[in-house]
C-alpha cells in the first residue's frame, strides 16, 4: 500500500520465502490442520527477501523480472501451467519504487475441511466438506505479515470450520448447545433444542426469560471466518503477534478473503482492498473500505473511553486543521465521537494536542501514522519517535458479506473482481466493470484464459505506460504507483463449481 | 411506547401541565432564548397529570375524551382553529391501557433565531434566520421526559443556531476558526481561512501537517441539532437530568425531530420512531431505528471496555438463549462485540450471567429492561431490584439525515410522514405510503385539510376498531395497542415554504 504508513516505524524485512507449493488437487486430502501453539506455522525459515504467490509458479528468472521497479512487468499465471480453480484470472504488478519489493500477496486454494472426530465418530457417515478460497493481502511497513497471512489465513478458516462439518451439511437448524463431547455425528448430537427448551420451560426451569434465537448456517460460517481473522494475530490476531518475536514478521497487511462454501460466496474484508460483483453489467459492491475517515467514530469512542491510549500526545477530538498556540481562547470547529456534524468550541490547552484522526481522503491518518484501520499485524507499530502503540486502535475483524450463487443463473461474463487499493486508487467500479466486460467479450465464452486476460488488462491499464513524466494512464493522468493485484473470478463460467 | 421498559423501575409521574401556548405567528419576535443554568426552562409547575400538544387547542372536555382508554378517540387539529404551518396534518390516539395517559407528545413550531450579538454588532446588517420544526416524543416509564422535550428541544436547537445566523446566510465557506469575539458580523470575521493558512504555511508555521478540511454549512446545522439533543439532558442530555431532581421529570422518551432551514429538511432521530418521505409514490427512508438489536455491537463494546458498568450481573457476550448451570462445560453459540456471525464456545462460569443484550424483535432488551437504545432522559433507570444504572448504555445522540427540498419539484402529494412506533408496529412503509396516497387523492390538491385527513386515517387504521376480541385491523389482525402519533408534512403542497 502506497504511503499507508507515514513514518518508517518498522524496518523492512524479507518475507517468509517462496510458498511451499501450489494448491492441492481438488481430490487431494485435506491440508494439514493448524496444530495449536506457537509451533503451528513454522514453515520455511525467514529470509530470501522476496516471494510471489506460489500459484504463479515463477522461475527464478521470472521472479527477478517481477521484482523490477523500472520495467514493472505484469505477472499472470502462464497458460501452459496449471490453471487456477474455476479458471480464475489473476494479475499483479510491483510498485514504482515506494518499497523494496511488491508487498501485496495472494492465495488461491481448494481446501478440504477435516472434521474434528471423536472416538465415537462413525467413518461410514463421514461426508467431506470443501471450500474454495481466494485471498489478497496488501502489506505495509514490511512484507512479513502479508506473506504470513497469505500462507495461513485459509488454514485458520479451515480450522474454525472443523467443528461445523456435520452441522453445515445437515438441513435442520444448528443446535444452540453441543453436548460436552461436541464431536458427535448429527444423529448423536442434540438435535431438537427447541423441543428440549420447551420441556425445560414446562419444568419451570426458565420461567421468565424463555426466548430462543434462530441461528442460521450462514451465520456460523460468518462467525468461523471472523474468528479465523482473529486467530491470525494476538492478542486479537494471535498468530502474527506470536510469530513476530521469533520470526521477525514485521508490518501489517490488509486482508480480503473470499470463501465459496455450499453454494454461497462469503467476502470478508479488513482494510482498503475492494470486491465487486459484475452481473449482467450491473455492479454489486461486496465490501467497504475501513479507513480513518470511515471508522472515525469507533476510534474516537475508544480514545474517549481509554484516554491513556492517547499517550498525552493526541486528542480524541477532530479539528479541520491544526490549531496554533496563539489561537487559544478562540472558537474552532470540532467534532467528537458522537457527532457527524461540526460545531464551534472554545479552544483549550488540551485541544492543542494532535488529533487522533487527521487528514482527508488518501491522506487521512490515525495518530499521524497509518491510513488504514483494519487488517492483520502492526503489533509493533508506534507513533514516530514515541512509545505510543497504534495497534489498540486497529481492528482485525473483517466485515463479511454473503452472496448466494444459487439465487441467480450466472452467465460466463458474470464475475467477482477483487483488487488491492493500487487498482481502485486510479479507477472506479464502473470503469472496472466496463474494462472487464470489454475484454471478456473479445474472447469465446468457453475460453478459460479470458479471466486472466481481464485481470491482466485491469492491472496494465491502472499501472499505465512509462512516459517521460512517469507512469501515465491512457487519459494521461498519473497511473497507480502502488503494488496492484487483481483476481477476476467467474461466477458462471466454464469449469465452475467443480 | 408499549412495553418498552420491561420493569417498572420508575414511577409514573404527571407531565409538566398543559403547554403554555401555540406556536408564535410567523412574523412574531423570536421565542425567548434558553438562559443558561438550571433556571432555563422553569415553565409551569409539575402536576396536572396529563397534557396534550398545545397546537391541538383542546377544550377541557376534549382533553378528557383524549384521555379515555376505552373509546380511544383520534385527536386532530380542528379545521375551525388555527392551521399548522405548511398545512401539516397531525393525528394521535391514546394507548389501549398500557399506561395511565398517552405518553407520546408532539410539537410544531416556527422558530425565529435571534443571533447572539456583540456590542460591535451592526443592526442594519441583521437578517433574520428562521426554521420550521416538528417533533414527536414517545415517552416510557412516565411522561415527564416527553413533555419536557416537546417544550424545549426546539429552543435548544434555536440556541445552538444563534452563533451561526450570519455564517449560514453567507455563501462563502464557514470559517474554521472564529476570532475571540465570535459575535462579529461576516465583514468583521475571519473571512479567508485558506488565505490565512497559506500565509502561515509560507511562514513555516505549519510546515508538516498542513491540511485543511472543508466544512459545509449543512454539517454545521447537523452539529447544532446533535448538540441540542445533548444539551437536553446531563451529563450528556443535560437539562432533563438537572430538572429531574427538582421537578420529578421521570422516565425517558424517543425523540424524532424535523428542522426545515434554508431549503433543506433535517430529520434527527434518537429512538424507534420513524420518518419516511413519499415522493411520487416512491419511499425514501429518512431515519433508522435504534434498538438493542441494531445497536448490539456498540453496547457490547462498551460493556467489554467498561465491565464495571455490568455490575457483575451481566455478560457482554450474547447467547441465543439463557444458559443453565448444568450446561457448564458444554459448547454454546455466542457472539461478542466484534462478531456478526455466531460460533461455539465452551461455557464458563462467567457465561451464566444474564446477557447485556437479550431477546429478539420487539422483545429485545438491554439488561432485561429497556427496548430502545437512544433517546432523552432515563437518568434514574436501573435494573429491577438492583443498583445497576442503564443510562451509560443509552445514547441521546440522534442520527441526522438531510433532504434537499430544492433538488426536486414536489407535487402536492409528496409528503414527509413521521410516526411513533405505535404506527409502525402494525404497518410498513409501503402500506403507509399507499394509505396516504389513497386519502390525498380523494381531496382536491389545494385543500389544506387533506394532510390532517391522511394523518387521521393512518391513526384510525393502525389503531383498528374495537371488536369482541379487542382492537382489530381491517384484516382482523391485532391493532396497535400503543399510543400512536403521526405527522403528515406536505413537501410541495399549498402554503408551502411560507
Amino acid at each position: 500500500m502506497l504511503g499507508r504508513v507515514r513514518t518508517a516505524v518498522a524496518q523492512l524485512v524479507g518475507g517468509l520465502g517462496p510458498a511451499p507449493g501450489a494448491q492441492p488437487p481438488r481430490d487431494s486430502p485435506a491440508p494439514p490442520p493448524v496444530p495449536p501453539g506457537p509451533s503451528a506455522c513454522r514453515g520455511p525459515p525467514v529470509g530470501g527477501g522476496f516471494s510471489r504467490p506460489a500459484f504463479l509458479q515463477l522461475t527464478s528468472e521470472e521472479l527477478q523480472r517481477a521484482d523490477d521497479h523500472a520495467g514493472r512487468a505484469v505477472q499472470s499465471p502462464r497458460e501452459s501451467r496449471r490453471r487456477l480453480p474455476w479458471s480464475t484470472g489473476y494479475a499483479e504488478v510491483i510498485n514504482a519504487g515506494k518499497s523494496q519489493h511488491n508487498e501485496d500477496q495472494a492465495c488461491c486454494e481448494v481446501v478440504v475441511v477435516d472434521r474434528r472426530c471423536s472416538p465415537r465418530c462413525n467413518p461410514q457417515r463421514r461426508k467431506d466438506l470443501c471450500f474454495h478460497y481466494w485471498g489478497l493481502f496488501d502489506g505495509h511497513a514490511g512484507s512479513g505479515a502479508a506473506v504470513m497471512a497469505s500462507k495461513l489465513l485459509h488454514l485458520h478458516i479451515c480450522d474454525q470450520l472443523r467443528d461445523l462439518v456435520d452441522i453445515l451439511q445437515d438441513s435442520s437448524p444448528p443446535p444452540l448447545c453441543l453436548p460436552s463431547d461436541s464431536r458427535a455425528l448429527p444423529a448423536e448430537r442434540n438435535r431438537a433444542p427447541l423441543a428440549q427448551a420447551d420441556a425445560e420451560l414446562r419444568n419451570d426451569a426458565l420461567p421468565r426469560f424463555h426466548l430462543e434465537k434462530a441461528v442460521s448456517h450462514e451465520s456460523l460460517v460468518i462467525g468461523a471466518i471472523e474468528n479465523a481473522f482473529k486467530r491470525m494475530l494476538p492478542p486479537s490476531d494471535e498468530q502474527i503477534e506470536r510469530e513476530r518475536t521469533t520470526r521477525l514478521v514485521a508490518g501489517g497487511c490488509c486482508a480480503l478473503a473470499v470463501v465459496y462454501l455450499l453454494g454461497k460466496v462469503y467476502v470478508a474484508n479488513a482494510g482498503d482492498s475492494r470486491a465487486i460483483i459484475i452481473r449482467n453489467g450491473e455492479i454489486i459492491p461486496m465490501s467497504r473500505e475501513f479507513t480513518p475517515e470511515t471508522e472515525r467514530q469507533r476510534l474516537q469512542f475508544l480514545g474517549f473511553l481509554r484516554p491513556e491510549l492517547l499517550g498525552n500526545e493526541f486528542t480524541h477530538l477532530e479539528f479541520p486543521r491544526r490549531i496554533q498556540h496563539k489561537e487559544l481562547g478562540k472558537k474552532m470547529l470540532y467534532r467528537d465521537q458522537n457527532m457527524n456534524g461540526w460545531a464551534y468550541k472554545r479552544i483549550e490547552e488540551d485541544d492543542l494536542k494532535f488529533p487522533l484522526i487527521y487528514g482527508e481522503g488518501k491522506k487521512a491518518r490515525v495518530m499521524a501514522t497509518i491510513g488504514v484501520t483494519r487488517g492483520l499485524g502492526d503489533h509493533d507499530l508506534k507513533v514516530y519517535n514515541s512509545n505510543i502503540h497504534i495497534k489498540p486502535f486497529l481492528s482485525c475483524v473483517p466485515e463479511v458479506r454473503v452472496y448466494d450463487l444459487t439465487q441467480y443463473e450466472h452467465c460466463p461474463d458474470d464475475v467477482l473482481v477483487l483488487g488491492t487499493d493500487g487498482l481502485w486508487d486510479v479507477t472506479n467500479d464502473r470503469e472496472v466493470a466496463d474494462m472487464v466486460t470489454e475484454v471478456l467479450m473479445s474472447y469465446e465464452p468457453n475460453d478459460p484464459c479470458r479471466y486472466t486476460k481481464a485481470a491482466y488488462e485491469l492491472v496494465v491499464r491502472s499501472r499505465g505506460a512509462l512516459k517521460e513524466r512517469g507512469w501515465r494512464l491512457a487519459n494521461d493522468k498519473l497511473g497507480s504507483g502502488d503494488d496492484i493485484s487483481v483476481f477476476v473470478i467467474p461466477l458462471g463460467g466454464p469449469g465452475n463449481y467443480t
